[in-house]
């Protein structure tokens, strides 16, 4: 099978495509053979040596993608040969609270990942996606699907009234949108570009700030929320946000944190203006197998489409992953099989 | 002014038309001029004598109502004369969690309630209503929408991809299915009138259930969930329907019990399917102001209408009352001044 | 090995000593010698076919056992040869919520339970048990444990200040009433006999209620609370007590509903004292694996030790049945190898 | 009456004893008489001008105190002449989730504080306090005991088997440890002593890191609960020790923000680590009334005593002020009258 390949050092010039062998499933595992896979900022940050500067082994980049199942393990019996399923991100996280020991099943890093034609994965790291999508859009999921999910729905538990902000138009920021949208709240979305901005209110956005003309985005939000402040804000800056988006924080209201994927890092965070807040800052580190499928079964029931910004084939990976790492996209950025 | 009494007895006959001073507003309270109150089930239970059987002191019936403020006591900032209000059922339930006292502090029994030209109360017990709204629609919250805001909103933090059946076509369930729509989920109707299903979907449901014609709806929620069985019930009838409730329920479901309003009782309770089902049961006794004022940014945001089934003018109150105790509408019986 | 097997009808008398081959760990299988079990009432239960009527083939009973890891399946490496595990009742619930599937992996009913020398079971299904414990104390832990801990701690999230009141001095009300003490609550106990609340309150119950000779045991409560009521409230009566529970229940108060083990049914529930509490009644299937942790972790902490009643030698299982049967015990009734 | 008055400017040398006429309760109001009153690092920010630089109006300073009701304004019925009282220290704040306005409503900036022999405050901002308790004991309840009550019980919700972490040996770090222990947690304490880990110790910790012989705390920590991290950290750093609290948490773990009183302000904050722990940080601004009497109804069920370092009396005022801006004490430091 043909596959790409991170070997020998890092950067988008040591990413090459190989020839291996396909992969045999082991006992409980399936055998996929991928469909599609999408793009994640933290992509380009594991290609740089972000996470695991001291790796030397290859890898195989990317960690979400699609595919139908082609042949099982001895035991595997949850699909069937012809499913269509996803990977989840966090290959161990089935349910519950995660643990350390979850953190070193992450696909695309440590794990190989799905830039690959095939894939042999445990048949507990898989789920079937909704049939409404296209198996790019199935492919949008794992990932920035269940990281805006997790944080809307499950610890924001987002509802009717609230007024949610997300920051930017990646694709955290617009599953984001979404699902607060379908939970019956107002949502408020910042971008550096009326374009964008224009195109996130035809998905459904109540109102749209320019932050480079309003660099004093918080105040904008304060202003349309009548001095109140937003109930829940979705924090993609990876710390340079966060000062603003407390500022834009209704008193007993939630950020979440969901930096980890930009690769960003820290700044300096003003601790009184939280406390006067009375502020929860919940760091959200994708989801488990359980919320991904709550979010399938919302994702099923209102026919929502995520938003692909554009499908390169797989011959032409290392463009996809050049236009992501040039930053500017709406929504994901797809590879097709 | 004119008023409504129950007195010399119980039931619809010991209630009569009298004429009343109109009230001084003490300090802290607000005078209201009555605009229109709705009717609840309890109303006919208090009139009957179902909660204070041993009362002999006249009352003023009817719980729920809204009005405009007209003078102002002592002390009373919170509200402008002009400003168009709601009483809230239980005047000295605030926020956070009830206590017994609060219960004796509940509008149209034990205290006097709003079938009145006009009513002194303490500004805490009041809140601003939605504009959008007319006067009767104002006046269907204060029971009926809060109740099912606490049971969809408050305590069952119902989201996108559940499932929600609500039992009948009464004030509490229609409410709970325009909230349980709100904030994402697919609704399940019960009734004994296919022309009132057929009403409820044009209103959002989803799916309508004749228990007159399927007894045994139970099975037939099951059957529509794929066997999984719903997220949330909203239990009206007062312990009647209970056991097929639990026997739609997901394992992992939850139960809203709101039958005080219906003035029911008992039944036999099995609770070894309640625990094959991990049910959680609910009780639900209208709510707080706090309560009462998300409800309402909810209803303001999503420019939300409340189901009047018919309203009548204030010297036809009888017939209102009598309306309600004959026991078919759909949605709530109003009484405009 | 030897092993007993209910076969051939239901009822003690059905239950026989026999000779098995001891089985082999499939893949992912631990084979463990079994050291001690305790019983629970649902083990009557299942004896006497209120749980499988229509079940024909031969069943090892009892759910809850504690043993040494002699042998390991192809890929199993959770534990050790020598460990010392629990098996959990529930064997495919690991974490986060169950479903209506989980409930097909229960041991001693509808799968082969531990009343026999070996077994052999998933290591999915395991979990290391606190040093300090007794072999019968250990086998304490995975259902009667596992419940008191999932209603007080889990749900429950019983803490300082709070009042719990726990019936009678059977497996999950010792296990709540010592969970209950760990996290700063007041216990009430009742019982029908003056020389077990002694017992109670030698463990830390702080106040004991004799129901024969105060059936009003609810008033009881009350009286104690200052007309309060209790926080919480551990029933498992089956439903026999759960209106007297509510009648004891603080407004907001939670009763956990624990009487599936006692194998009980049914009763009439009065719907409107429930909702005067504003009342949650919790349904309680035992629990995940993730809570078995939780609770050993915190038993180990505290150096808790579970109440062993009696141990019997295993070739006197049926004895131990019996006084199970019988229905007079304070604390676990084990059986050792 | 004396009173203590900041006026001129700010800074101790600004504040100085005058005498003032006896307020009288208005309506709703109660007067009471000072018995005592406790110091926290808030009340030297507000004398240095940090809360509210602006202020020219003369300040009585000091937020928690304890009192005896001596007369009662019209209307005002919720305690009776004799009663002793704790002043919340947000008035306005009762119950549910605060606002914005409430903070407005804090005693000892902006509104006047408890250094002066009475007070006239809303019946609404008062609490009957624990009977065993000293005056001095009772006095150190509104900032410090409510906080680490709303820190552990309400947000925390901490339990049995979890492990505490609670930085210094401050009023707020004290009460976290004993509500804590309270709830069954196993306690770690840090400090620049050794001499007040060893008191703390005697308080029931289980484990004291002298931070200044080991200013790796975070990786004592993890050595102390075998790699897996602290499952709560009370941070009162001010932000200063806000990325080793992230190191030393558990996945899933929590740290509660309290910062505020310390007057301290901002540091650079890594995201990174905190989406690794999936961590929650929840920022703590006192509480309402609603924890305030959860919590004494908590220390009085124990018999908890509040730890007091030293207590002057009234007209040594000036050197209680000064001892707290020196910063070296363990517990609270109190003021006689």
């Amino acid at each position: 099978m043909k596959a790409y390949v991170l070997q020998g050092g890092f950067g988008l010039d040591h990413v090459r495509e190989v020839d291996r062998p396909i992969p045999s499933p082991g006992p409980g595992q399936a055998l996929i053979r991928l469909r599609a896979v999408t793009l994640n900022a933290r992509d380009i940050g594991v290609i740089e040596g972000f996470y695991e500067p001291d790796r030397t082994a290859p890898l195989i980049p990317v960690s979400d993608g699609v595919g139908e199942v082609v042949a099982l393990g001895e035991g595997a019996s949850k699909f069937a040969v012809g499913d269509r399923v996803a990977a989840i991100f966090t290959q161990s996280w089935t349910a519950g609270e995660p643990t350390r020991a979850n953190w070193t099943s992450t696909l695309g890093s440590p794990l190989d990942g799905l830039l690959a034609e095939y894939a042999a994965l445990p048949e507990e790291g898989l789920v079937r996606v909704p049939e409404h999508l296209t198996d790019a859009e199935a492919a949008a999921l794992p990932c920035a699907g269940v990281t805006a999910w997790h944080a809307i729905a499950e610890e924001g538990r987002v509802g009717a009234g609230e007024t949610v902000v997300v920051q930017g138009t990646g694709g955290v920021s617009l599953f984001a949108l979404q699902f607060a949208k379908l939970q019956g709240a107002r949502v408020v979305v910042t971008s550096s570009s009326d374009e964008k901005l224009a195109r996130a209110k035809a998905l459904g956005a109540d109102y749209g700030i320019n932050y480079k003309t309003t660099p004093e985005w918080d105040q904008a939000v304060l202003d349309y929320t009548n001095g109140v402040g937003a109930d829940h804000i979705v924090d993609v800056g990876g710390g340079g946000t966060l000062n603003r988006s407390v500022s834009a924080l209704k008193v007993g209201g939630r950020i979440s944190l969901v930096g980890l994927l930009s690769g960003a890092s820290a700044e300096g965070f003003a601790i009184v203006p939280a406390i006067l807040r009375k502020a929860r800052l919940q760091a959200i580190n994708v989801g488990s197998r359980e919320m991904f499928e709550r979010m399938n079964r919302a994702i099923g029931q209102h026919g929502l489409r995520p938003v692909i910004d554009r499908a390169y084939p797989f011959e032409r990976s290392i463009d996809a992953l050049r236009h992501l790492a040039e930053g500017s996209y709406f929504g994901k950025i797809a590879i097709e099989f």
